[in-house]
């Protein structure tokens, strides 16, 4: 699939920390800015911006904060990728970020700002963006966990987005829920509810479908997609960016630093972390749940114990008698 | 997705054996067949049935041979499951198994022999089918590594193939290599092609894509379906039954029992033994080669060295100047 309006986002170190609280070494993370820079990437999402009144610098690392001058010590400090037109971006939500927290554009090292939200809070998201468009970034909406939405809200909440001029809006699978008929008929519905903007897509891999997924919503028209080295993200992770580089046919692409961070990087990390194909983490895309629980099963004594996680979410607790 | 007509072949002891060289214990092959009937699935590929003159009971295990005695001693101990009707099957290859290796089926424990061939050995496979069902068996042919077939070669095979009475031809993808668009364009061939028999697919995760090639192949109207227990299989392994019991809404499956049995036996096991998503694995797949170079590589002191892999698959060797 060869389509020059088709961008790469790489989210492994935003939607990695999930996994770590984004405690990586400042070498990993230079090692994966190198690695991207050199496959050809578009965009690499280097954390979370968060307000420092409500998360600990102490609990969590550098990059749930994305501060301007770590960003800065780590790129300046690196050796400039000549043909490389890789721009950052960070990630923020809805009521952790205040607007001291973002800098104009032009005193930032980032280009993009993307705004994750619910369904419900799109009218926030709307403010936040338009906040971050006036400051002079690039922005998208990404509409998390749409597969527990009903279609009048979501029809509603396009409606919404279509009369702003927030360029791009992504179907987000946090649950790793979809097949690909899903992804079909949500892209297309926001293709046709969002006529001149770009549809996104991030995907999860609860079953074994981020890729497959990925490529559905490319087939259907969506050209901001989202992919992460060695697949990694929470609990099974996301569309592994080896496998969707492989599957574009733009030659600017190219997956052997992919490789090559994989295997002195991310293969070690897996080792002391775990993403992937893990049953709790299946079940739950199965039953539609958000992964916290299995995210709690998985610290338990009982981590194991796939049956047990499986009459969890699939036997109801018994009801408390309506008055 | 439920219809009535679809059938699951369970082929984890069969396909799971390529790495193991069939040293499953009989503890571990029983709880499989239990874990099975209880889910409802249709048959289970209990191994290879191959002459001990080629193949050594020394190296190999009960598996490769799938003795009628061992089948019976091993099934015949278990507790029966009422309800179930779960088949037994085993596959053979062409040029390793003799007639006299195949006892007419009211004295065996096998419903099901399928036959795996390339494309250039339909012929021979027809023979093979041939004297299995006039042995009284149910029987396929599975048409090995077609991703690396000429279209007028597979037209030419599927021809011959029409011509008899073998009720059921599969799509196998040997290699990891397809995408979606392929599965559809070869599932719709062979519906065209083979009138009024089944078509199955059986596939391989190289790429991340096996269940999701299944789904496809589902949709386009295949309807018989191979999948095992993980995904259990040579290099990444297949379509994971767990995952495809999840897509299948007929009543009758039930995905519980096969959960049990990857918590009690599969997941100790794959500590031992490898397969999944490996970096190797999915390079020969996005390369359309046999996975034997990756075998190969996994068994060396190189075995995590990426991109010596990609490099070995990708550079050509220096050709021989032509006369």
């Amino acid at each position: 699939m060869f389509r020059p309006e088709i961008k790469v986002v790489d989210c492994s170190i935003r939607d990695g920390g999930l996994i770590n609280k984004w405690q990586f070494s400042d070498e990993f993370v230079a090692a994966t800015y190198m690695a991207l820079s050199a496959a050809g990437v578009d965009y690499m999402e280097m954390g979370y911006r968060a307000s420092k009144e409500q998360f600990s610098p102490k609990e969590f690392g550098k990059w749930r904060f994305c501060d301007e001058e770590d960003v800065k010590r780590l790129v300046g400090d690196l050796p400039s990728v000549a043909s490389s037109g890789l721009k950052l971006s960070c990630m923020v939500d809805i009521g952790r970020v205040e607007e001291k927290d973002i800098l104009p554009k032009a005193k930032s090292a980032f280009s993009m700002i993307r705004v994750a939200c619910y369904l419900k809070d799109v009218d926030k998201a709307i403010a936040l963006c338009d906040m971050i468009m006036n400051k002079g970034y690039e922005t998208t909406v990404n509409i998390m966990a749409i597969s527990t939405n009903l279609e009048k809200d979501i029809d509603e909440g396009l409606e919404q987005l279509s009369r702003t001029k927030i360029p791009c809006v992504y179907v987000v699978d946090s649950y790793g829920n979809m097949f690909s008929e899903d992804i079909t008929f949500l892209v297309e519905k926001f293709k046709n509810a969002l006529p001149g903007k770009t549809v996104g897509i991030h995907t999860h891999n609860n079953r074994q479908l981020a890729f497959a997924n990925t490529i559905q919503a490319v087939i259907d028209g969506a050209n901001m997609l989202d992919a992460s080295v060695y697949g990694i993200g929470r609990g099974p992770g996301n569309c592994t960016l080896e496998l969707l580089l492989t599957f574009l046919k733009n030659p600017k692409f190219n997956v052997r630093p992919v490789l090559k961070v994989i295997e002195d990087h991310y293969l070690p990390l897996s080792r002391k972390i775990e993403w992937g194909y893990i049953i709790p983490y299946m079940i739950s895309g199965v039953y539609n749940e958000h992964p916290r629980l299995a995210i709690k099963f998985r610290d338990s004594p009982d981590r194991d114990k796939f049956t047990r996680f499986f009459d969890m979410v699939t036997t109801p607790e018994p009801e408390t008698p309506e008055q």
